[in-house]
């Protein structure tokens, strides 16, 4: 079985996890949680190619860049709010994605209740703090390999 | 490790998984996702308690009767979007809870797009069919071990 | 020419028809009315089996046991405007169905002005007293044997 | 018993009935239609007399014009979610009225949800093709004759 | 001093005037109003020149073709609510305009409660029944003489 | 004849009638009006009782203290879309009451064109400037003497 | 003095009452609370005949069962501000209802500011732990005995 | 026991009560009914401190100078639905209020439905006539009294 | 090449372009601009068809009559905000369309920034003065003869 | 230099400052802070004008009496958000106006959220506790003597 | 006649024309569209300076530092519907613009129906595939040559 | 006394302030005003760093970079209205913010009129030009001295 290539992408301010607000976002570093889920999807041959800005566009440009990776798991933090454009860059590449979220963003401030990305993603999984990229990784190993969905 | 109970619910029209719109919730019955689910959860040394009901009260009743588990799954299906009664019952019994659905609901009919239930669960899960289920109990079993949250 | 089974659903408070508000909704009862359905549908070889029930999971365990039926006739009641569970139910069993009310509910209350129903009904009925009924028999009658729509 | 006297009001583009978007509604010509209910109404001592216009103001004047007749049975088209001045004319001369639909307009448009009609009707027929007009026509002959409503 | 024109526009339904719903808008026809209201502006050296129609085209291009007048008056009944070509009118032939209401359009339907004529016209005068026509006429006689407003 | 008693509100800011933004409201004291109304209504047997306050409960208090007038001359300026209290005295001491405004207000800010007052008033006339208040004297007698309406 | 019928209806999760959530709701349960209501009631020869449900239309079923009641004390709970089925139950029996609150509804969530039953109620009484149940049956037994409202 | 003061505070209107619109308010005076209510109190050892005003800010002038009462129940009148300034006044000033409508405000106009009062009293008591007040009082003691919820 | 015909149609108030309020719409009249865009045509083997009307019914009629055409350019002027009839047409007889705008809606009032025929329309040029109709011309050309789109 | 002359208007509650709810408004009373503010001002040559009251009406005759200012602060309170008439008499009398909350009203309830007088002043500053004022005085001093903005 | 410079920006997205969902786009790049443009404008003098970035800072970066342009296309993409910033620096350096848009937006999702930049823009096309922009140059050529709008 | 740091954000187009519509922003440059605020501040020991970007993640960049800071004023100019990042940016370091505006954003165009920043911001000066930013930097200098809030 040849691995799979699945980019991760985080949205503005979560280069501030785990060094600000972490009795909110705890207190692990992206670095440390993005080291982490490297090791986890080598081991189901996944080589995960992360990036992280706090520009709406090279968000973007490294969609566009990977258009041809085989799954996106993106937290695009605020910008899963108000970008449109990261919505038609996901659609014009078409990679199949999953929507992350650390919190529970319906249980936070009602413009944080509606994400412009969640419709066209395969689905969304939110509040569970880091694990959710795990889970969300697990659930893209299972979309790739069944193709069933 | 004493083993955990964790409750399952399924609300209105949940029976019929597998039975019918197969091409949209999969050919699986509910029967057999939750036999699936219970297996797995022993694995992890938890008792799946599973429940479906079409009737929203008798919902609210088996929620009563078990506020002694140790956390809940619950898919309350069309009652998600219109139930503030199941929602005051989770309050109410105060189960560590995560929301799931099969299918994107934010890639459906506008009514879908809010929960009821997902400001007062803990995450929520969605769009990954029957798999849904499989990263809610992983999600719980981590919750339920960490109690870090 | 083999007979057809249509199923009949009342919702809520239908029960009390001819007995309370008897200026609003006539002297007929509910029994009476089924009854006298019942006859005409016999003449054009329908077999009508009515159900009513002031509980929402009823009617929708209901609609789950006739799914194999030929159509269906609901007069859903105040559930008409509140039911994401009843409408699902009839999309996911698939029946023919045409929704009927005995008052006009545009001329009545605003929140009686939409139908949750109504976009998955093939057509609507309202206003006629008991005599919508009897309408939507005779357009289900049409329905079935022309198969044209 | 004397014949009674309905009008028939067919509004914006129902002159294309047949020749136009045949594959939803349906490929009958209005006049084809009309000829059929004039015939159908006559075994009821109904004389049915439509009217067909593109101009709203042609068929206020035509419900000015036929004030005494005993009822009338209106498909007033796109003009049924737009023109107050159709409901002031009903509403002046006092007929008993009926709105049709060929199709299921709560299946439609979002605009096409609200009739301004509809509250000031008797009821409501929809989306049952040609046969709304004769089922209208059923509903009117026992308003007409019961004069009980 | 010599004589001025004032056009006198009646929109939908207000031909009927005297005829039906007497109970709301009186029993004095429209043309004994016209006539009443002709000779008490003669009498201040004013031509009255009436216009009905049912038909929102017709009062556009009765506007037009006599964009020399004076001044104008108008009741566009329902068309008030709606018609935004009539609006468009009078803007552009740039008559000086009162809006007329014969019942006091606050106190009926939501949707009589905003005129698309009022903002561009000098100013409205509602509930007087048939007074409303007078007075708006005392009005225009002021405007016109004094130019000062 | 016995003369009739009329009372003639003005709320908050009328008193600046004259005295500032003339641009607007015109060069005459309201002072100056008044008189001119007075003397006006004293030819026709109506004796004018003015009161002027920009204390919302001044103008409810005068109201109460009047409440055996034959009729009321209300421009209650802002009030008018703010003071349900207003309303509410109105409504309480049951005098025939018409609104008045000085300026179109429907052609001005958006919050100026709801009148909280004009729904229980028996009409409204808006944009003469002070003829605004003449025009409604004349409406009054005729509305006073006829009792026709 | 003959003694009267009260129903007391109590909504989904108020079985809880003492149980769950004592911080907010009191540590009386509902049985308590019942027991020292119908205590209380007798002194006045009131029979109260108290119901709960989590199912909605066992609610309505049981207010159809006692439409004989000489009056209603409902806290409808959540159902409050969801079920139009309830209030047509309410109208259809035709029973003079008090509604009732434990906390001040309109204090919490905006959701739970609009009650569905209120305005066909006679009164609400909310806020007053379980006082507000003694307050509403005094106001009922005033009800009852003056007949004057 | 020392003896409680209570204030007692009637908005806008009220003043009427007994003397205009009986049919809806009944027909005791609001000073008979204040009678009766401080003769009720002081059974209990409350002096009730009854103000009435129809201006906004003498209402608030009157909870500031009486910052020291234990207590307060107010009848804001059509103030309950338009004054922040009432609800800061409270706030500031601490009291534990209770909120009184004679008429079910749920049951009139949509823009009674809204009271900015309620979210800050401690509950609210409305529909019951001059019931509302004593219904107040009562709770009012208990509160004092038990100094519970 | 065999000619093509286009059909184009204006709609309320624009054969008074050129004649009123020239500072907006240039002083051009529209018949001196149709002999231009007709001899424009002409040069690609376009027949032009022109139709003005200010009856919204006489559009729809022409638009029936015209279904043969191989395109329209249509100016609805006021009625392409509030005329679904028109809409319907077009969708009716199938007709490739351009709306065309001379001045910038989208710079002019609120209700001018939705057109109901722009979604059924094959493009929207607007804010270009009388060159609006030279670029839909082009534009037609180019879609009837690549018929690529 | 001259001196210049400045209102300071205070709105309702505002004489509470330092007395009640300290935790939010600071502990200096408004007397003491109009007494620093004067001394303040008179540095600059400003004479400063306090004013304060609960009444809305007098707040407004202050403004007019004083139209001669020049300049003036406004701390509106809870009329900020609901006074149109107080915003009409700042237009009225054309005054320079500054308006000042000690609150941040942004990150407070919603309805504190819009200013219905910040669209006529030159500026708003809000937030800074007792400094707003200072600072609103520096502000106003610039603005006198620079006339330039 | 000297040459003329025309900047062509290109928002977000644009930059994968005819690279993905070609279905929809088309299946030139931007690239040779460009390269088209270019040559096109060269005879008519102009010279066309195209930017595409997905960088919305960028874009306005852009606009900055060619201010000195004679006219400006825009496709701002997704940042038509959310950038009030590329709004505020067209404002800014005040080049007449047109926007322009590839496929018909109001045939789209509903929000892609509103453009913040086309109110400030001179005229807008939409829905013309690339030959939008060819449109766009020639509308640009006039408007700079006639200087007449 | 040590020295502060306080960073000094502007946003999108503020790089064009004295170049571009000096008749609204004022014909000083944004360097000349940073050159005088810097003056300013250092004679109050404040050492003013400040940072100009038309692109919205570099402002969340130099945000994050500068966490240390002592205070931060910012301007984000059209970000205010759209931009949760910088919200969540300021919220993520915690720094003290005081949000400022040249111009009075309330009496702008409606969208200018809600600010995503306010309600996370210490307060807010809005309205006095260049003088806004002096204002913000002496209510900044009193809070971080007094640190009394």
């Amino acid at each position: 079985m040849s691995s799979k290539k699945i980019i991760l992408l985080n949205g503005p301010n979560l280069n501030l996890l785990g060094k600000r607000e972490t009795h909110i976002y705890g207190i692990e570093t992206l670095d440390s949680i993005i080291d982490e889920l490297k090791n986890y999807a080598l081991k189901n041959s996944i080589i995960l190619l992360p990036f992280q800005s706090n520009i709406e566009g090279e968000l973007i440009n490294f969609i566009h860049e990977n258009s041809n990776a085989d799954g996106m798991i993106i937290n695009a933090g605020a910008y899963s709010h108000t970008s449109i454009a990261i919505r038609d860059a996901i659609l014009a590449v078409g990679i199949k994605t999953i929507e992350v979220h650390i919190t529970n963003i319906y249980a936070r401030e009602e413009f944080r209740h509606e994400s412009i990305i969640a419709p066209i993603s395969l689905g969304q999984i939110t509040g569970f703090g880091k694990q959710s990229y795990f889970l969300a990784l697990d659930a893209m190993y299972n979309i790739i390999h069944s193709q069933v969905r």
